[in-house]
């Protein structure tokens, strides 16, 4: 089925729909993008993305493209239109098209462009991945440093990814002065005991959405909660490792370096924790 | 005059010029750029500029889009289309449309986009600027670590552009661990006596095209050259600052964070190497 896109208030066969050679988004990677997963044709943690959307707009001081209302109106268009159950929405947003190339940002009479679709993704919920966990590699991290902005300079961590692939895994956790930052698209935690650690939000990192489910719900079912930043081999000597993004949910981490964590399944917390985000944010749901 | 552009083999108006919205240049900054200028209606160094281009794509494993001959012809196409004296052409190549948004690159099925046009800047070579100097600021680097490919990542140098405007002045230089990494589009340097200073070529900077032929020139003028790392105080101090960059050739940089550099006018030394390239790339422009 061709899917049914939005671009700067149209819908789009997915084949026709286009931007300007001269967007700032293709000539300089100014823009920025939130991804809301659809569970049960409804949106999962919706408000929580379009908070972090406009920080991101606010911090590059780009035009909010139109109100909440209207976002929320479009996601669930979307769903309607391309019939999803589970899946995705990806959502960007860039300073727009002032018909030509410059490193001055355009003036206020250049609209944002907004565009957006969906990923059909059946089995989003049940995915084989979270029963058998990711094995990651470490690498260097080498982005910029406002990782706290959800830009589209997504280059590295899709090198990152292509890093992991070729070594026969699913994902890469960067590493910095020693310390993980977190994955190619995903935030990073160990578990000690009854103890959750995760690297504090600073520009670092970037400020996960699903972490901040999972780390209310975690905290809600009395494990100990430290920010704070791990090593890889701590992670290896980790009870239990996992990552969190709108996209995976909570996925258990199994192997990093070639070394087991653990036992080298999926352990009971990062189960657990899966359940939870699942269960308190289909009921939350809108 | 509406400019005649190039997107994937077809020549078209530049108001009907796109690309899908699942390009991978647009979705995650997944492509590299070359801008070659034109004086005479000629193009300036477009050797190395295609050299360079071949090691972006080489460094990310991408596809060339097609053979040199092949661009040159277009870039030749593209001056004699828009009737271009004095300007510059941008180039630029990702890793195509696979259809859909993945951090996996996808197979050599997907055939890279090529996208090229014109701008027009009469006074290209006699620009006004060159005659007062640039002021600068300097701002902490942030950029990622593998700034030698020149990826389309550029929002971090348009901020720059941004906080220089703010600031008064006309660019910032960008500094990292005390030191001056280079301009937002454009190598940096020095001048002490007979010697010119410049950073080394490291994946910290961009492997400036004009800095190879600057620094060749220069050397054959007897000047000395000098390759490694200065602190803004050792600029400020200087006899003379200037930057490099195909769009400004050597421009003189006469005021660093408010401090006068030398005279506080464009020195005897920028002028020389300024007229100097001028003079020779004209020569050898194709």
């Amino acid at each position: 089925m061709t899917r049914t896109v939005y671009v700067n208030g149209t819908w789009l066969p997915e084949d026709q729909a286009t931007v300007s050679i001269f967007d700032r988004g293709f000539l300089m990677a100014d823009g920025v993008y939130e991804v809301t997963s659809v569970l049960d044709g409804k949106l999962i943690d919706f408000d929580g993305h379009i908070v972090r959307l406009h920080r991101s707009l606010n911090e590059l001081d780009m035009q909010a493209p139109c109100s909440d209302a209207e976002l929320l109106d479009m996601h669930r268009e979307l769903v309607r239109l391309n019939g999803i159950d589970q899946g995705m929405i990806y959502l960007q947003v860039t300073r727009g098209n002032p018909g030509d190339r410059s490193f001055v940002f355009p003036d206020e009479s250049v609209k944002p462009t907004i565009v957006a679709f969906t990923q059909n993704i059946p089995n989003l919920a049940d995915a084989p991945a979270a029963k058998t966990g990711f094995k990651v590699i470490s690498i260097p991290d080498i982005r910029w440093g406002r990782r706290d902005i959800k830009t589209v300079q997504l280059l590295y961590p899709s090198m990152g990814k292509m890093m992991a692939k070729k070594a026969g895994v699913d994902d890469s956790w960067f590493t910095e002065d020693g310390h993980v930052t977190e994955g190619t698209s995903n935030n990073a935690y160990i578990v000690k005991g009854n103890r959750i650690i995760t690297r504090q939000l600073t520009s670092d990192i970037l400020h996960g959405i699903t972490r901040a489910a999972v780390l209310r719900f975690a905290a809600e079912a009395q494990f100990e909660i430290e920010e704070r930043p791990f090593t890889v081999a701590e992670a290896q000597a980790a009870d239990e490792a996992f990552s969190t993004a709108a996209s995976i949910f909570v996925m258990p981490v199994v192997e990093i370096d070639g070394q087991p964590v653990g036992t080298g399944k999926p352990g009971p917390v990062a189960t657990r924790l899966r359940e939870l985000y699942l269960d308190e944010m289909r009921k939350a749901a809108i």
